[in-house]
């Protein structure tokens, strides 16, 4: 690990907190950042934690242009013990460098970003919610900043965490969510930037999502885009089936985002010798299993919900029902499992809690 | 076409302009910009002409995050009579909107679009260098500025156009192009965002073009995202190639950008009765026509630099000389028509052109 000193600018102006049943998603932000710069030949320097505050860039901005941005989502829990704790951060800048590498963004020092991330909850730990369920979303990215416009890689970044208080998911108990499989348009293809976490992903993703809500369902189900047969992801979760007691979810083919709750899921699913298969899935295959009454449960991953039970999945005149649209008994114990070891009530022996 | 009033406040502080040999490209800026917001609710509104200057956005502004980024390039040239024009700006307008439909962005008033840019001209005219082969290039653009981490479209945008003049393409005469054909990555797959202008295609570009510089070429030509076997286009060009007296480019087919330029091309190319099909070409075809000698040439088109030829196209082991690394005489007499009609010295019997 390279030490960088950080520098901090304590904000003299402290912004009110919400109420925990006025928390939604990423509206609220907490009274201070962090941000790095990056110059090629001097490398990232400059780390400070200031006032939360808008940036200031030029109209030409290589990110405004070309796209270079990349994003990760993590959470800061409050345990009952009052300690701030988080979740396999480690994995979140590992992500982070992988996503850097395919977008030709320099790599950061990932030791030093989490130690960078901790400096920057303790000041603003008071802004980590309490109320059951609830949390702070922390958004490290990094954009290019360099004024320039020709397609090349940038030769500035700067690199920021924001954090963002967030109210429970499930405040009116867990809802299964009804999806709708994509069968136009295509979020990534093998060879593309789908394992990356990149802005220009979620951007080609709306139109998916709008025509979703206009048929009444509130996420997409992406299939591959080399054959539109097989399942990828949703959303901003990764996706899992229970067919004759076997779960199965779609291998890290090159296309899909390796995620971190994924990843978490299976290996609590391994170590309660629930079987578990990653593999390539046709969507066929699942409505054969809806048919023949096979399909037990279907759920998907991520941090913001952990787990979404999926209750109904729509694939061109085919209407799925999972489970008559009630939450499975594995997707209840993966969920009570995991949001178990993040707040601190379930004994962590996978050692994937990191105190701050 | 709606009428917005132009709010204009002229820079009391001009820049020095630069010498026509020192332009390169995309570095340099005029004196103003045109800016004109979005929220919804209120529609587009607030269109002004200020200096050119840095903007201001919340970290948690989206177009960082969720990559809700469009542009354009067009370019407005100085004719020998001293007149400003422009070459098929209500296409990149239509185009532009294409886009918007494509990344669930609100679409733009085209007409008023030229008007504003045609009054930024006027503006900022003396900026239009007048060296032979040097022109202004415009870069009108849309980003989502508000602050919210869903994956949402965004509720508000900035649209804004700036300027830059830029040197002449050839200064050293027509160089010909070497060209790497990419086997590993995939720029854009139909049912993705690949016809669209959008910054996350440029970014994803990025790693082909890092491969292809390490092996010498200084471009790279994408294959389909299906079965890695059709041309698609070249970084910032579409393709053609003239086997046995015929021209061929690679049909629209949802995943290549609608070039303008392909498209005057193809109109220059009928009104000389030189035979041109637009279908899908394996690059298989291509290699073909190389080894028996009826590959005569093949060339690049794109407002950056009007047409490259191709002197030289490695794929896999083999490696395609084009008409011994020669400029060719179709490409030679595209590349005469297109530009004197641009610069006015060739009559614009298509009627392409727009006076300010
Ligand atoms: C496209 C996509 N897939 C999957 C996930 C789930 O990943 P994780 O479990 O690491 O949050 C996310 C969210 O981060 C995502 O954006
Ligand atoms: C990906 C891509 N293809 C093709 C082109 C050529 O389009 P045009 O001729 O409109 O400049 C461009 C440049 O604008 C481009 O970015």
């Amino acid at each position: 690990m390279t030490t960088y000193q950080i520098t901090t600018e304590l904000s003299t102006n402290r912004k009110q907190k919400t109420p925990a049943e006025q928390l939604g998603f990423g509206k609220i932000f907490t009274d201070h950042m962090f941000v790095m710069d990056y110059e090629d030949g001097k490398g990232w320097h400059n780390a400070t934690i200031t006032p939360y505050a808008p940036i200031t860039l030029s109209p030409a901005a290589m990110v405004f242009h070309y796209g270079q941005a990349v994003f990760e989502g993590l959470k800061a829990y409050m345990t009952e013990d009052g300690e701030v704790q988080l979740f396999r951060p480690d994995r979140n800048f590992q992500r982070l460098n992988s996503s850097n590498a395919r977008l030709c963004i320099p790599p950061i020092d990932e030791d030093f970003a989490l130690e960078a991330l901790k400096e920057l909850l303790r000041v603003d730990r008071e802004w980590v919610p309490t109320a059951p369920g609830t949390s702070l979303y922390i958004r490290p990215f990094i954009i290019a900043t360099e004024s320039y416009l020709g397609v090349n890689p940038a030769k500035s970044y700067k690199f920021m965490i924001i954090m963002s208080p967030v109210g429970s998911y499930y405040k009116e108990g867990i809802n299964p969510v009804k999806i709708l499989v994509e069968q136009q348009y295509v979020r990534a293809v093998v060879g593309g930037t789908g394992e990356a976490k990149t802005a220009g992903n979620y951007a080609s993703s709306l139109k998916g999502s709008e025509i979703a809500a206009q048929q009444g369902y509130s996420q997409t189900l992406w299939l591959d885009g080399k054959e539109n047969k097989y399942v990828e992801e949703v959303g901003s979760m990764n996706i899992f089936f229970k067919i004759s007691g076997k779960v199965i979810t779609p291998a890290l083919n090159g296309s899909i985002l390796p995620g971190i709750t994924r990843d978490s899921m299976i290996e609590v699913l391994k170590s309660k010798n629930i079987p578990i298969e990653e593999r390539a899935i046709a969507f066929e295959e699942v409505v054969e299993a809806a048919k023949n009454g096979t399909l037990e449960e279907a759920f998907g991953t991520g941090t913001a919900a952990v787990i979404s039970p999926v209750g109904e999945l729509k694939w061109l005149d085919d209407v799925i029902s999972v489970n008559n649209g009630q939450i499975g008994e594995v997707t209840q114990m993966l969920y009570d499992t995991l949001t178990g070891i993040q707040y601190g009530k379930v004994a962590d022996t996978f050692g994937w809690t990191v105190k701050i």
